[in-house]
């Protein structure tokens, strides 16, 4: 199983930090266009594996992608950064450019690959890389679904006074601060509702607390966030690379599913040997469907930026 | 069991970030003068949680220290990072002064406290430390002899093309690209010293990248790097936490092992709930013996500077 | 960190080899009756220390509490097995003269350990040591709705065709085939109740087939099961020992809680350093209620052959 | 990733718990001729998947190979458990009727797997395994050499009094007690020789009581061990499924390396996606070839009772 991620920055470094520390890929390939700065990174990456004890071989390459052929997985991370302020919309531009470049590149070298796309705008660039690439539908996966439901499930366990691994919870959507839905209705901690626990006040601000969760790290730390995008893309990995048929809200490529069409947009799916086995199509209440289907034209209107 | 780590930077967080992984610890505490910054670095950890699977609470906090109260291993990572082309031994001046206000802010909370220094130039802020406190000399441990050992064995793997996991070194001395002494003729591979597999040239290109493990990665990062010091405090964290009575080379307080006294110097020691339970003297040959003499004056020589 | 498991029999074992595998605890202690076995048992677990990779020094004797001296935390899983056919309720006569007895040696040499009761019938035997030790109610839990949720989990996912981690639910009540009560209103896929994606029937058949479980496993394997118990121990065990406020149903002694009063029996508890730091009431339909008292009105029953 | 298991003993299921609980495979089946045993094991073992954390499915059969088919990887464990005082060759009889009807029916459904044999005389039924099949020698691997040096670590841990991640340490060789040949003069604690902290005798004594591990168990437990088997097969299975390239010994078919021909035993092998990927000539001592020697001999002498 070889994995590749291409952008070494903080996002990308954690990205095969954690696909290593779960050790199940025998080789990362971590590849960056900054001379000598994937190679530092894979390089210090591999002196923690006698510390960590994983055996998964990380590497780093400037820009050579004939270091990455036949990965069975590759993650695009690379665009420019959100800075302070910034919308994710307002970097599409830039990062089209980018990502249409590293899937072509990608490609080249491993036709048959699963690829996952993690730059911002995420959902369009994910639908970027449907319409310009040949690739099937299920092999195109938008990471942003899982980034936002463990930032709901840590604001609900803040809430709640509780162990994450207690919290269950979802979000759907556009994976923007106003596209994004967080099921508050069905979030549980170990299977009870948490409206047996948090009042109606407490449950809207952990909904507003989650869609400003990139917004708010970026403003503690200078710059977007890189911890829980990492491990959210090594969870996604994982469940392809092992086969494993979990669920997760995940940017996948819509016909017809929730009334949507033409449009890659966090929906429950299965991720398994073959990519996105399956959309999960769950009900929604009619306050969830108006704001999926909100959340739905903001992406489309971004998607008209492309000029695909 | 509480930790808290000092310094939020790169070391600081993957401090704590792999404790939390290693999932013995209830809490860890990141602290940082910056305002918000560990906050932000302890919210984007915890937001890996449910991902990462632990169940470890990370919190940060804006220099309030009565938030690091009873903590049972204490951590300092502050200081300013090295640049490339600083030495270690540059960093002195500024780094002892917030080494030992650190060190007595943490003290004063944690008086039974475990402390290890990270800050460089490591053998000298634990001597320091070593002076100005009143933590008994088990309670002082320096971080290096770990990492450097992690640095070596990724060496040896590189060479002999083997997985990491397959290999086992140690370096001892100081904390230094000329002070320390990789144990090249203890080198093995599954038990088979590598002098079977590879050439006396390689071994000494070996122990030559090894000593400059550090700046290679500085020239490559643009900084220095995190990943794997953060590995390797986590694990001598883990050691005296759980009472592991496991063999690190960590710079402690020596009077008369090694024949040497009153100096702080990476030397193989056993870590368990006291800390630093034994250090182990083993033997060395006349040549490793001169160079570990040689490393010494090198830090004895650093400590002058320290006015203590 | 030091835990005690009284019975090296497949459950206690399973309990010490998991313990070992979280790598939390320093030191397990294994004691059994039968000589040489515990030693055995130990002997066989170390043996995978290298090859699974945990520091825990699992240690076996032959009946000499001396060497359970301070434990932390405490397991009794002694007892007769429930063989084919059996009831867990016939087991009541000879398992309550070996766990009163193992439950006060154990105290004679750890006075303020937290005790976790495993034999069988498992809620009767948590009253008993309730009703003959002078530890607080608080560190006296059984372990029965943690083994009966993961149960529970694994026919939802079988129902499904889910992963179990994808799972969540739980099951309260008493501890056997009639008794327990599996929350099924509650059960979720990622947050998302299943009665969205099942039947009423296969809902039906689901809580049939959890309340049965153990039966199922005795007689496809002539004796009661111990991987899931032994697992489910270790999970207690860690949320006590690393303080993580987790939430399980567990046998805990009610004081009015549930409507119920001088009982033992399972209820959602919040596990920490303290033993039960909470006991959760949550609401249940009027349905579940009953069979809650239902299931109360057995376990009392059958604490009435106590004669304590 | 597919891994099968035949035998659902102590061993096997030991075996498949192992696997699950790295976490790298989609699938375990387990195999027994015993109606529901295989079934009972893997209901008991998934059941631990909420607890443990894992997400490889495990399912069982009774003897329905069809089940196995695509197994990456095949595990042997069949044949009748060792009793006490029973030595490894009296077993020869039954089990080789059973190991090659079993090897048969495997590679019917799953022509292009790597074998593991656990079975015992176990370096005799890998040959058997060599000779009647028409699998490529380096996918057929036997499993001896690294459970005995995991109770060589475990037995040197003692005598050192440290934890055993700390030691290294090989047994090449039969896979019998008078066979193994444990290379003491290698073993070490962190690098260091164990020759620097134990005496003559007491190495000696670490050698025999390594030599008798295996019979220490059976006389403690009244049965074969299986924990120590479990997970050695288990770490087998991972560096060929993972290609991690590690270095165990293991029961290999040679040709001339060591002087051997046309015999497997334990020898430094190199296990990755394509099995044994080299095998390991390491220099031995003249008393240690001499036990080679002798060993082979032994082995050899047991083969020719396979009349194949």
């Amino acid at each position: 199983m070889k994995v590749t991620v291409v952008g070494a920055g903080a996002v990308g470094a954690s990205c095969a930090e954690y696909i290593a520390m779960k050790n199940f890929a025998s080789e990362v390939v971590l590849l960056d266009i900054k001379e000598g700065y994937a190679e530092g990174k894979a390089m210090d990456l591999m002196q923690t594996a006698s510390l960590n004890g994983f055996d998964t071989k990380i590497t780093g390459t400037t820009g050579d992608y004939s270091k990455t052929a036949n990965s069975d997985i590759t993650v695009i991370t690379s665009g420019i950064p959100r800075k302070p302020g910034m919308t994710r919309e307002e970097l599409i531009g830039i990062n089209a450019g980018i990502v249409k470049s590293v899937a072509s590149s990608l490609l080249e070298h491993s036709p048959n690959t699963t690829m996952i796309v993690v730059s911002n705008p995420m959902d369009t660039m994910t639908y970027l890389v449907h319409k310009t690439t040949d690739l099937p539908k299920n092999r195109i996966i938008g990471m942003g679904g899982a980034l936002d439901s463990a930032r709901f499930k840590y604001r609900l366990a803040e809430a709640l006074d509780a162990p994450i691994s207690d919290i269950d919870g979802m979000v759907i959507g556009g994976h923007s601060d106003k596209g994004m839905v967080p099921l508050i209705s069905h979030a549980a901690r170990n299977s009870v509702k948490v409206s047996e626990f948090l009042s109606d006040d407490r449950m809207k601000q952990v909904v507003e607390d989650t869609k400003v969760g990139g917004a708010t790290l970026t403003k503690l730390l200078g710059t977007s966030a890189w911890y829980a995008p990492g491990a959210a893309v090594s969870s996604l990995v994982q469940a392809i690379a092992c086969d494993q048929k979990k669920m997760f809200p995940c940017s996948a490529y819509l016909e017809g599913e929730y009334n949507l069409n033409d449009i890659c947009i966090g929906v429950p799916v299965l991720l398994g040997k073959n990519g996105i086995e399956k959309i999960v199509e769950i009900e929604l209440s009619d306050a969830e469907k108006a704001k999926m289907q909100e959340s739905a034209e903001g992406v489309s209107k971004t998607n008209t930026l492309l000029q695909v």
